[in-house]
């Protein structure tokens, strides 16, 4: 397998979630408000949160890993280390006041992407964790029109934005290395296998996640009753 | 606390340890030889394997530590990584034809020391490994005597040695990034004492593990049986 | 919250399932094979032979659980061991040659169904997987016509459907203790709620796994080739 | 190997015990107080409490283990759930007031044990966990003096002396089923060589502990500042 075949498996998994119901009516003109944004702020804390510590636990697997992908996954954790607190103050950035103790726990979808990642991390092939940063680094292209709604309509102002603007800048030099990293390290057509796995499934789980969210706004609309009750303030 | 009490208690767990029996035997003229050496090699290649790994797992915890120190943890992590096979590479230098597969397992005072470095990683006060880092970094001036017996009396050659010289080299500058993080996160007596409980307990296990290689040693010049098979090769 | 509101729960949620238009094509006369069957039975073998482990595995949480609950999980747990291997036995007695080693490794919906229900077990509510429970022990009205599907239009035997008939046997009993202890141990709003949302999360992604089974078998009765590669004997 | 060679490992270990100096001290006439069975007994509650733990961890491990030793190790877990609340209410009822949360942390030698116990039982030799059942039901008749001198010179009554007087009828039972258990599941010499491993040193690690019991209780007897602050009530 190749690079070019997790790019393909990439494009067609993104092409099924593209036609998604859910997102053309968010992206309709005067359907979503910030508090989908809130709301999708919420849970982005919450699997950020752990994306440091599940690329962690790779190098601590009790296996004669290369050490050189140990370097790299621990690496790699220390970059994505309290990230999940961006995600928090562009939430207070918007405006509400709310300390860590505060936020709802995550939706049982994210739930479900963290329980995979660590399983992953944990027990599977190793090298399958790169599939979830093969395309966590290059999906800011996938999500622009989605990023622009936030600006543009919503109005979500650039220092609720950091997340993702951070994220989306730092973005290319990472795909590179992750692109690296798989080609080092991948060495059976197993391997190859196991890392197109992690992609496709911890991008539908994400997807799923929004799709939630997405749920959870719908509700919101229609009885300005939430989970995330802090957006009643 | 300060970091001067916790160097005392260094100073006052080293003085104990000084009077311990077998090192005099061992520091005796003519009785050490250099399967000694490589008894502890092995037995460092196994504690060491795990080092990184332990260190890293502090990071993993589900926990809102500190993102400065969850830092640090992996960041020391990725330094260590590898390092056991400095051991393997240094007996392999010593002339024994042997892969990893033929090492024999740790001793059980090997595994004792790795265990308690794993429940303290993830069980413990967070901070407390530091107390393991606050003197292994800084052993190299209590360890000379035995360092200068190996190159001298026992003929260990240099190129035997890179894990300790190498050890030695990186040492000043590791001891004081431990240093600076022990004053930076520790903030409740609580903390400098789980510290310091680390510190002292896991230089008595590795203790423990040297009484434990010497004892093989001495059984070894007596029976020339030995479960270090290779020894006889 | 009260055990009738989780059967409601319990309900609502399989009547959403009910509606999947694969569920439709595999009741349609002449469509299923036996083949469906034995690609059921490799998943039902794979995720089974984790339910006693992560059962076991909230009894190991360092928690102060009440020891009744812990000693209820382990006995659950021993109950459970083993049932893998009726399902193994199973797929042998269809007439399949085949040992453990030459099982295909679960789809990864099966894993994410695994994952999910170690995360609960090990980090969730100690109380949530009752709710697994609750649906698993009562689960055998609600796919009786699958069953009679497969002992009458597919001509599986007798012999080959142990793990279903075993469980089926033992499911009220079991059931009445499942409700017994969420009766007994349940006693904050949230914990019926995280109880809730583990049953409803752990059926939804066990249906999603019975999709993902349907798709297998659809492709493999288009192409004649599948990853059950022992079903071309 | 066989029981038997178990069993001399075990006398040869507690002969080396048999001498220690604190012994001695502890047991000569008008020394010992009430304190000390007290100090005891704390360590024993911290100790216990996750025997049961982690034998059940034994159970979860991802391994192909015979289900028949994985419903021992259960069964087993179940029998000990809770144990360590009897360490507890023996404590109350020598007239101590206090709720689990006054008592003090274990002792740094109590957490060596639990710590080599855990990574035995997730790491080593699936069967290893088996050596220390092995001396802990048999260790009764050994530590019979220590108990005449606990209910005779040191007045501790009947209601403080549950945890043993429970232990010690339930031993020889127990004792049986582990021997059963060692001998129908043992299979190769490295078994034996792990299971005597964890015997020897589960016990040694068990009788550091109570060392430090003892310098802790000569400590208040010249002091009378201890960390087992309860006793000062």
């Amino acid at each position: 397998m190749s690079l070019e075949q997790l790019k393909n498996r990439l494009e067609t998994t993104m092409g099924k979630l593209a036609s998604s119901p859910y997102l053309e009516k968010v992206l309709a003109p005067g359907f979503a408000t910030r508090e989908l944004y809130a709301m999708y702020m919420v849970e982005t804390y919450h699997y950020t949160r752990h994306n440091s510590r599940n690329q962690a636990l790779v190098a601590t697997r009790d296996e004669n890993l290369d050490p050189r992908y140990m370097k790299f996954c621990l690496k790699h954790a220390e970059e994505e280390t309290g990230h999940e607190l961006m995600a928090f103050h562009d939430l207070k950035n918007m405006g509400y006041t709310l300390s860590l103790e505060d936020l709802p726990t995550p939706l049982e979808e994210t739930k479900v992407l963290i329980a995979y990642l660590y399983h992953v991390a944990q027990n599977g092939n190793p090298l399958a964790r790169l599939g979830y940063s093969f395309w966590a680094e290059r999906v800011y292209s996938y999500i622009a029109p989605l990023l622009q709604m936030a600006s543009g309509n919503l109005g979500i102002e650039k220092k609720s934005m950091t997340f993702f603007n951070e994220h989306s800048e730092i973005d290319e030099e990472h795909a590179k290395q992750v692109d690296q990293a798989i080609e080092r390290f991948a060495k059976t057509a197993q391997d190859w296998e196991d890392i197109g796995n992690c992609l496709e499934t911890s991008l539908l789980l994400t997807s799923k996640m929004m799709d939630a969210v997405f749920e959870q706004f719908m509700s919101f609309k229609d009885t300005r009753t939430t989970r995330y009750t802090f957006l009643n303030q």
